[in-house]
């Protein structure tokens, strides 16, 4: 399955996309990488502290050297600017819900079940209003309480499986603790599962020769930001690293059906630095600040960032920052492309989930 | 999941095996391995053709030397041996069947879809039968011809389906090609898919933390072949050749269930040789003759051979015979433990269908 967002009617806006982004590239030659002047002050066979003075005078002298050629020759990975292009996907699919208004009448609704009352998924689900809002997607909402029963999630559940306004269903997830996840989220309809998680979309994500109705958002955005820069999947080593059932794992089997060699990469891996430096493209997925180092990389791979850890911040006001899973000065000196943390991975979920809905639509009103 | 065939009640049989195995074992010592005599006499930089007299002395006590080094510290790879281990599991099957059978009544029974006259189709299903009766399953039959409807199947199909003295439906692939095999095989009941190929067993297959009904019969057997020879799978990096849906695609999904780190080869992965190299474990089932060489394994590993590929023999009375996917010759000299073709993974496909028959009479009438 080629993971591409975009029906045959958007593919002018896609053609802009790529047109655009070429010119903010910078060449990339990895051969004539240099060692960063950050690296060589700190680098351990030369301790700064029992430096005698001549020494210490040279090591001034190649350090401003280094930092000079630094300056013109190093190379710094490009950015992949997650929001500009989940920006241009939001615009499509606006776009694309206006065109379907038209000619059917029908506007693409996505249900939403939040259970009981955090802060974080509250915030989340008004985040998916609000985008929503902005395409022209309808939005319902059921907001249940935390001591809520199963069942009476699963009939929400059923009553927005029959309303034909209803195209796409979520689950805002975690579910409180006396639920069972697995027997909530099989509950979707499989036609409304615009989330992706549901085990039959996962099987047929995983089997060659079929397709599943919808692909988990995360990491249908991961992929749709390699294809919206150009960069070739197929052929190439992929490492993934994570492999829950919501990133890593849906991820590692859509570079698979892109025919990327994949190797997956999770707690129980030993040297996970060894099998991440072979790959040309690296998703990590593992959610621990600082896990992927410079030299966990090949010169010149592409760097997929989906880690949203929070470190803690003196400087911020709120005390912590958030941050990937990927060193981002020591990778950006390595990496061809790299995705930002903010800015990268994160804004491609909601636009993604918006593509599902207009997808699910789509289809069950046969539109193409 | 741990893809393990025994309920607790057969566990002093699985004891047995286990006991009976290391007996027959050689100790493994990879940095003492030696080049075998046949390789040091081929070797290109010795041809011996233009070897001038004394030269040919001395290589003859060399070679000599490494022959009789060869016989008391060269090591030969273990043998993995298929049909011992699927006669054990026979066994263990029959005499749960009786224990099923006195307890409850019930005998489980196994469906088999034959359309069409294939003849190699035919043998399978007639081996399928035998089996059955050997295990004290009850087989049942519907032999529709070439010709006939897809609705005619899936009327056939759900006959099964409803059937309380069939546990398990197997349709014979591959079917006619007029018949859309992804809507027959998804019309049988996922309470009896014993061949555990319906989309929503490889998905819970994929995911963390959900198990499916059942595992594909094939790459259960491989795995089950490294738990009975007391391979672990855990920490280990494993290379998969092939990414059939049928075996190595699901058979990377049980590696990776079982805490191995895998990597998937297939025809778009540039230098095979090099990322198989790295493996621990591997399971090749890409149906390629001779594809996997003796320098394509890292000392000490295990190798599963799926492949079976009929190659040119004018000794052979059919003029053919079976090869699997590695080089056995070569191969034994490097890995540790290695399954022959035939007898090695081949008998393990009809010993997991039973198993998982009963597995499905068992989980039906809620019998442990």
């Amino acid at each position: 399955m080629a993971p591409t967002l975009l029906s045959p009617d958007c593919s002018t806006s896609a053609t802009t996309a790529r047109h655009l982004i070429p010119l903010t590239r910078k060449l990339l030659c990895p051969t004539t990488r240099l060692v960063s002047f950050e690296r060589s002050l700190s680098s351990p066979w030369t301790p700064s502290l029992c430096l005698s003075p001549s020494v210490s005078k040279y090591r001034t002298a190649v350090s401003a050297a280094d930092s000079s050629s630094m300056t013109t020759t190093a190379t710094t990975a490009n950015i992949i600017d997650g929001k500009l292009i989940s920006k241009q996907i939001k615009d499509e699919v606006s776009a694309e819900v206006v065109r379907l208004k038209e000619a059917t009448g029908v506007v693409p609704g996505l249900a939403v079940i939040l259970v009981g009352s955090r802060k974080d998924s509250q915030t989340y689900v008004r985040n998916k209003k609000k985008a929503c809002e902005a395409v022209g997607i309808k939005s319902y909402e059921a907001n249940l309480p935390e001591d809520c029963t199963e069942a009476e999630v699963l009939r929400h559940i059923e009553e927005f499986n029959k309303d034909p306004e209803v195209h796409g269903i979520l689950v805002q997830l975690p579910l409180p603790r006396h639920m069972n996840e697995e027997r909530i989220l099989t509950g979707v309809s499989i036609q409304k599962d615009v989330d992706g998680f549901h085990p039959l979309n996962i099987g047929r994500l995983a089997m060659q020769g079929r397709d599943p109705l919808f692909v988990p958002c995360t990491p249908k955005g991961c992929i749709e930001l390699l294809h919206r820069y150009n960069i070739d999947i197929k052929e190439k080593r992929a490492v993934v690293i994570g492999r829950s059932n919501i990133v890593g794992m849906p991820a590692a089997l859509l570079l698979q059906k892109a025919n990327a060699t994949v190797s997956m990469v999770h707690s129980y891996t030993k040297f996970p630095e060894e099998i991440t430096r072979q790959a040309d493209i690296v998703i990590s997925a593992a959610g621990v600040a600082n896990l992927v180092r410079g030299d966990w990389l090949k010169p010149g791979a592409v760097v997929i960032d989906v880690g949203i850890n929070p470190v803690d911040d003196a400087d911020n006001p709120r005390g912590y920052r958030l941050v990937g899973d990927v060193n981002f000065e020591e990778a950006s000196k390595v990496a061809s492309y790299i995705t930002p943390v903010p800015g990268g991975v994160g804004p491609m979920t909601i636009a993604m989930l918006l593509s599902n809905t207009l997808l699910s639509a789509q289809r069950i009103h046969n539109f193409k």
